[in-house]
């Protein structure tokens, strides 16, 4: 076993699973839609994406703890032609609404050769790559985006005006292992601003701002009423943050403008503590998914031994001097699930006393559970 | 009228239509087709994205006159299934089998809520803002992506991988103008490193790398066997390149694996004078074109109401300090037509050049036209 990370305990994955599960229940979330959202959050905390698991629970446990968040949501379909449609969320767990409006997806995938579905009504639905890998056991090509609570700035804006507003995609691959995209249209996520700070290091030119817009290597600059900077960074005319922008821009229209909720400055936070937007433009946060049918287009195999050849190029290709390979998008997530399923998760103490505050609150057993 | 820049010649944006129209007809290329490819080269002069237009018609020319295009082809559907379907671009240019595609898709879009074509067997399409561009006229959001040559490393590679691959999408507003989204996923255009090599100047780290993939700041290092660095640039872990790497990944697959062309850096060359590539996984390069019905998620004025809001909520954030204002994507296109509209388009000399050598070849007029 590897050497364990300073302040951090070990859980096994199954313990955690079934601690998130018995506490979506206590809220009274249908059994069923309890262990899909565990199975969303546990998803993260078992491929390395450690900012998007059990890390959150404290926070739906807060908001469902206010009734902010709807248990029981009754998802619907309020408009559609074809391959596209709209659904409301109902107020429901994002980590519910996501895998059921993705089924959704891909049925219309099945039937129209596309899917998309654009979500209104909704709330946080953990790491966007948990859904395109839903698609690839049907063999689809799947897509996922969520718009979230400003913390990024436009182009040579000052202010927080677009979420970190991520996009996931898959393709499936035959022999090799499917190539998986998942990252946030801003230079860096939130988390690692927050590391820095804790460690009391310095972050590079280009990740974030500070209040006035200025930018700033100082983590806590930004963190104190800066924002971050979208992918592309750079805060003049000579950078290429007004590519990340545009992505943003991108997913948050198609999330929100297009199905109905909030947009923009306007979504909503997901945390108790932050004061909400000054106006409604819609109904919670919006998401968007995507399927295609690989038959439409192609003879499902051969796409994927062409996949296979892509993901063996791209491997076969020279690293930079320093650098011990090339990587496929997909590969990082794919080793830390094969490490942390052996080894179990470390949850840092922060993280370990937020959920021993759910556990006392709720009375459910929190364990390591080895 | 703005001072001349140095070096440039001023020509009548009409007389630059008709001059290319009738190089297109030289090579048997039929008049509506040549009038179509003509309109799309024009689109990126008219709009100051300089790279994109008549500064490659000597390309176009030179691989027609040695017949690697062909002037006349048959766009065929090889295959499809509701909304998506895949495209024979019989060798074409993709200047006709684009907006031809484009078409059909939208058709798609019309039929089945949203359309999705994939494109094999065709060349180099102009810039990828035009496609969508052409969506905005039938109330539709319009998307469009190409694969090219490959120019740009892998994350952590030192070798070109992958082409610029650019992504476009647009949506309509109501009264304000479209968000008119239009990048390429490396860090920069190849033109930024040849126009920094011409100046003398050296560029930003996180552009390029030099042929050994060592990071450079030395734009001849980078044309001298070097590669262009993905979006989110950086030479190491702690950069955000994978993001950049992944979004060209995306349009790699979508654009060939997908449609059967050739993909990384198998695609074809566009030039005359570089080596193909050592295999071949497919037929030219390839396309991804895509249309949704606003009608099919919601009330379509209703949305575009909701676009003008985002676009004024955007605008009136504060920028940085000493910007003078936060733009919206497709701003910068906007304002160079109005000008350039008014004013004519100023070719450099080099550029100049090659229509003329052009203009000699064919016997066509090639004036200002004012």
């Amino acid at each position: 076993m590897a050497e364990k990370p300073a302040n951090t305990v070990l859980f096994s994955p199954q313990h955690l699973r079934e601690f998130t599960t018995q506490v979506f229940e206590y809220f009274n979330v249908p059994t069923e839609d309890a262990i899909l959202a565990a199975d969303v959050l546990a998803y993260s905390d078992e491929h390395g994406i450690e900012s998007h698991g059990i890390a959150r629970l404290k926070t739906y446990f807060d908001l469902l703890n206010i009734k902010r968040i709807n248990p029981r949501p009754e998802i619907k379909i309020v408009r559609g032609k074809g391959s596209v449609a709209t659904v409301d969320g109902d107020n429901g767990l994002g980590l519910v609404v996501g895998p059921k409006v993705m089924e959704l997806t891909m049925q219309r995938a099945h039937d129209h050769g596309s899917g998309w579905i654009s979500v209104f009504n909704t709330n946080h639905y953990g790491a966007a790559g948990y859904y395109p890998v839903m698609a690839l056991k049907q063999d689809l090509i799947g897509l996922s985006m969520t718009n979230t609570t400003a913390g990024v700035a436009p182009f040579l804006g000052a202010e927080k005006m677009l979420g970190t507003n991520p996009i996931a995609i898959a393709f499936p691959g035959y022999k090799e292992p499917p190539v998986l995209i998942d990252f946030a249209s801003s230079a860096v996520a939130y988390g690692k601003i927050e590391i820095a700070k804790r460690k009391g290091q310095l972050v590079p030119e280009g990740w974030c701002l500070d209040k006035d817009g200025k930018s700033t290597t100082n983590p806590a600059d930004m963190i104190e009423g800066g924002a971050l900077l979208p992918l592309g960074g750079g805060g003049d005319q000579t950078g290429s943050g007004h590519k990340g922008y545009c992505l943003a821009a991108m997913v948050d229209i198609l999330c929100a403008v297009l199905s109905g909720a909030n947009w923009g400055p306007f979504a909503s936070p997901f945390a108790i503590h932050v004061a909400p937007p000054q106006r409604e433009v819609g109904k919670g946060i919006g998401h968007f998914f995507g399927a295609y049918d690989i038959e439409g287009f192609r003879d499902k195999d051969e796409f994927k031994r062409q996949i296979d050849d892509w993901v063996q190029t791209m491997r076969g290709s020279k690293p930079q001097p320093g650098q011990k390979e090339v990587l496929i998008p997909g590969d990082p997530e794919r080793r830390a699930y094969e490490q942390l399923m052996k080894e179990g998760i470390n949850l840092n103490k922060e993280v370990v006393s937020s959920l021993e505050e759910v556990a006392r609150h709720t009375g459910i057993e929190l364990s390591p559970g080895f």
